[in-house]
């Protein structure tokens, strides 16, 4: 196959890195049909938000000046036959990712989506506005091109590379290094390197960013969700409670980036709100990014640690699941992709049933 | 709500244009549930294709150089129990929007996806290589930002506004200006602008479009597969088919943006294999772009009269499926979001039975 790109060069070496390019095609073959039928009440698909913008003629790129919807959050949902009286559960993926997070793993085994269904909850999954089916706002690239403003005006995109997924995702110490006990599927990095999309960061400079307030729209017109993050959207969850704490009937945080320092009446609204925390193995180590000596998912748990605390002592139930202390080691940043992922999951469907609500009807 | 666009206006005059801007937030409720449930025997995603490209720390945007994957297509699929053995339905979508086209349609009913799936098919839906999942190669779009490239070097990405949706998707004369039997469910207009995502025409700069490759890929790995494209792809699947004729089971040309103009021995290929093209009303308007005296659609529709009646003339089997022809009024472009989608499905469904491969075990 050729590449498009005109301004990147194709590398073999790219066979290096994780299992060779011929093994790529092999994704449909991989992906493994369940024992028994998935029975579903509903499924499809609509959007949360949006606003309408008015752009030129140059922003929009084709036809003349007219009003295009941005900011809106796009959420593929499954009802389960008989579950539809059990808490949803809406899980939001982390940087430069999709909800495809959730789906099929790298190495074809059922997704969490699919498997919180099984197990009687409506599952939720949006791509984050700016992202994915949710789309972003083209206006100032095309702006950019036509010379109407400076290079430097556009938002910058990012994406992780496979060089750094293996130190970041906490993979192994290195591309190609795994960990000995790596619970990630690491013959298949692959295709986890195909979800991989460019992310704007919407709200990242400091401006408030529409999801919140999506996520927490969407938690109300569910009447009440647990709202789950990953990663970048780990912190989501909280942000989204503050604006509708009665709609958060539970917030799972996993692998936050951070947990964030939060005023004293912001601690006393979330202490109302069962909040559980999910952390893998291996977070004293580099992102392959940056300080060398900076240890990013030590410092992400230990924020979180001390969040709960504060919680806590606000009078609320907060409590961090960390598997390495139940003697599960090897687990990763995509903890929900890793070969114990099911395993996993079943530690949050006990503690939604023991804190937020007990499923009735719950089929397999 | 805030708009965090740099460049944009935000104008009220929005809700002007379809539904009220409050009635945004109704998307959910609006969402309607089937009377029976869906028995699936699986469902989930995976990517098909893609290349490691190598970029520089300015084009990723996140820690050192390294490899990203490009050029990758991301399909969704659900199987139905009992269905496995009929044959698939790989249902493309058009330009600035993704797959989300065949799924909940703008008001809330049964999309194409799961209709096809119910009346017994394994359906896949793909998001083009590029848009939505799939993702895109940002290195451009970073090296101008850092101003290490002209800026008329990137993509220029582009976007239907509602103004243009209107007459360009046929479905009145002018915004707000509803043909009178039209069957687009013009109330969630609003609906459907939110399914608008930024499009940089992967390929239309007369370079080869990866996703032909990838669909005939995807074909050849499914043991063969109907091949249906909607405007912008609707082309698609005879060029995937001309890559490997034998994986194509049929092809259905959903309102195509035009049918090309293929060599003698091209059609003589085509010959062999089923090929549906499908159109809707008011075919004889213009787009609200550019020239209004060219009937862009009229003169698609002719072209595929000329593709039907030079593959005919060579012992094929192609034919046109003419909602006008049969009676039925008022189809738009965004015909699997029609009113009646289902109606016209079934013409499809029929056809796939009488030309393609008659279903075993289908259920409902």
């Amino acid at each position: 196959m050729k590449t498009t790109g005109r301004l990147i060069a194709l590398s073999l070496a790219g066979a290096a890195l994780g299992a060779p390019g011929g093994a790529a095609a092999q994704a449909l073959k991989d992906v493994r049909t369940p024992d028994t039928p998935l029975i579903l009440k509903s499924q499809g698909s609509f959007y949360v938000g949006g606003e309408k913008a008015q752009q030129t003629q140059v922003q929009i790129g084709l036809g003349p000046a007219g009003h295009v919807t941005v900011n809106q959050m796009y959420v593929r949902f499954m009802v389960p036959q008989g579950g539809d009286g059990n808490v949803p559960v809406v899980m939001v993926h982390g940087a430069t990712l999709t909800g495809k997070s959730y789906e099929t793993t790298p190495d074809g085994r059922m997704g969490w989506d699919e498997y919180f269904v099984r197990r009687g909850h409506p599952v939720y999954v949006p791509d984050q506005v700016g992202r994915g089916r949710s789309g972003f706002n083209q206006a100032p690239f095309n702006d950019v091109r036509a010379g109407a403003v400076t290079p430097n005006t556009i938002p910058g995109f990012i994406r992780f590379s496979d060089e750094v997924s293996w130190p970041n995702f906490r993979f192994g110490s290195a591309p190609n290094a795994p960990y000995a006990d790596t619970q990630f599927p690491v013959a298949a990095m692959d295709e986890l390197s195909k979800q991989g999309v460019p992310d704007i960061r919407v709200g990242g400079a400091g401006q408030p960013n529409p999801i919140h307030r999506a996520l927490s729209d969407l938690a109300g017109q569910l009447n009440g969700a647990v709202l789950l993050g990953h990663s970048q959207s780990g912190p989501f969850p909280l942000f989204s409670a503050l604006l509708d704490p009665k709609a958060a009937k539970g917030l799972v945080l996993v692998e936050p980036g951070f947990c964030p320092p939060l005023n004293d009446e912001q601690i006393r609204t979330l202490a109302g709100i069962p909040i559980l925390v999910v952390f893998g193995d291996h977070r004293a180590t580099w992102t392959g990014m940056g300080d060398t000596t900076v240890k990013f998912w030590q410092r992400s748990f230990e924020s979180c640690q001390a969040l709960i605390g504060r919680v806590n002592a606000a009078g609320g139930k907060a409590e961090m699941l960390d598997p390495v202390a139940r003697g599960i080691r090897g687990n990763s940043h995509m903890i929900m992709q890793d070969r114990n992922h099911l395993q996993i999951a079943d530690f949050i469907l006990q503690w939604i049933d023991e804190r937020v609500a007990r499923r009735r009807g719950a089929s397999r």
